[in-house]
């Protein structure tokens, strides 16, 4: 195959990108400077030699100490909280927030619709071992930070129940607050933001 | 002027009518039927008969008992909680999510940015007559419910701080929760959004 | 029912309009002041006396003369072009381009897809009959000026055959121009696009 | 920097792509399999290599001969006519669209609205020289098929005052056709469109 539509089509498995993008990039890259696209594949190189996942909480990190990343091992990060996320773009989300002070855990992905067995599509098993682990180093809440789709409730529900057969006493287990987004408009609102709202008024 | 050219320029002040679909209106009534032309004007001419504004809650209503819409008049409203909103569309929403059994109190719009004088704009002043008043009725909180936006979340700490001059003891004044609404992406939410998730945390 | 539901099912009769803003159209006419309510019905009331249908093109038309509308009547109209549209709002395009200085014929909407007698879905025979009459006071072109959609093309084709059973040599039948519109981009044009702009370059 | 960082700069870099995107391509590959990968550089070192610029119409192109691309290279080819395009997309949207079947030849660009060496930007010289060589090959027609934007319709212009210092009678110049383009609607139309409609009815 032609190298043009042979890019093309490793492009067009990048995260939303279509045919035409894909050959876009490709013809820029066709004509691009020597050095941009040196530099460019030795990054992509360097990735898998340099980016590896945190022992702990299986973010992608680039500074790994002593198997795990700077915020599982900063010191100053609190281990009483242990948030539970998604995908790594989300643990970034809280980073820059500034918002959480706490350790992460990354599932991986959300459990999927039909399957029964949606333990072995993300990291519930890993969260559990990590969960009996900390909680004798002082682990006493993990907060799911999914996000407020159908599938993020369900991993929700999901993942309340196995964290249920863990003590309540000794763990608790929260889930990100519902009520009005940013830009929320009243006129707009479904009855169950309407209710959460309602609920969590303060 | 031209019927049609009028009817346009009375069309563009409906609310997100701009030029050319005001102009499609005026043809569409041109070439509508009798029947329907008729039945519409009469409807239109016999809204400012029918349709008034409680004398409570200011909420437009066309059934009217005592000087009250049906809400302020039925007896098993909860007349314990108060919800104020910006507008009849927003009561509407509320009523038909079946989320709340109170009261409401239409303020009439959002406190304008500029102006000094904010309580002119909207019924601030009603709104403190009805409280003092039902608070001898055994109202025992206000829940403001306006849009989390930027001129909504003014106008909540504006009336925050009015209402903060009756007694905490004997009036709550509460503002609905914020948090995830319906949808809400973690990769894409942003700082305000996901501390008032954290701080809401069940 | 309600006069405010009566309100909305009427608006939801309007071209491009759901249920929810023809409930903020009643919300907007019931907190309307009387002289502009007034107003909007006298004049939707008075459309049916002032503005009729041009008795030759069937443009809607507030200015009668004779039974013709302003452009018919005009003198200074050329009569021998005929610009055969779906609708009055695509004449009022025409007249606001300033790009045509003849006749007008309105054929009321396009050939529907599958019904096999189209021509009484649209004024067909209006159009030959008011064709014979005019080529005997000078017609000599009907040009067909359409949508470039596939409702719009079929029609054109459909009329083409018509009109081609009248004599080649006394009438004159075209289509307007495909090519590139403003703001077309080669690279995001399709195929018939390009031939049209390739077989109609200057 | 940090490798993630790193790459999402390089990433920022291609056509359409900002931030958000261009570190989800960063994770992308950060977690992707070693064989696609070690494809994925080798594709983009290879391209230099490869992907070539023809040496007649500036065409990027895997198939060489004879410093030619295969549209040049190709005795099939309609050497009387030479399409001048934008840039290799508008190429690639050509020959799939089999609408022409002469030469191409890539401006690389369109002049810039500033500029006043226009020339300098794009292959001004390079596409005079190759008209005066081909015209003694029995070229006879330079058809200029730029986007109908405004950068578009200044290159047009400008072209056509170098390309009218060449002797008429010798090489017609001449500009894609201006008219409906597939999906133009009558009633959205600006008045250019019309009158480019009207103007090559046919």
């Amino acid at each position: 195959m032609d190298t043009l539509k042979k890019l093309q089509e490793l492009f067009k498995r990048f995260p939303g990108i279509g045919e035409r993008q894909a050959m876009r990039f490709a013809y820029f890259l066709a004509t691009a400077d020597r050095g941009y696209i040196d530099t460019l594949t030795e990054t992509i190189e360097a990735l898998k030699m340099n980016v590896k996942r945190c022992g702990r909480c299986f973010a992608l990190s680039e500074k790994i100490v002593n198997g795990m990343c700077i915020v599982c091992a900063d010191p100053k990060t609190n281990k009483e909280q242990l948030l539970v996320i998604e995908k790594d773009a989300d643990r970034e989300r809280f980073i820059k927030s500034r918002t959480y002070n706490g350790t992460y855990f990354v599932l991986g992905g959300l459990a999927p619709a039909i399957e029964k067995d949606f333990a072995s599509h993300i990291r519930t098993r890993e969260l559990l071992t990590l969960i009996s682990k900390e909680m004798n180093q002082g682990l006493s809440e993990v907060i799911l930070a999914l996000s407020a789709t159908p599938d993020g409730e369900r991993t929700n529900a999901l993942l309340k129940v196995e964290l249920g057969k863990i003590s309540e006493d000794t763990l608790k287990v929260s889930i990100l607050g519902k009520g009005l987004s940013t830009g929320t408009e009243i006129e707009y609102s479904d009855a169950d933001t309407l209710l959460n709202a309602l609920q969590s008024r303060r």
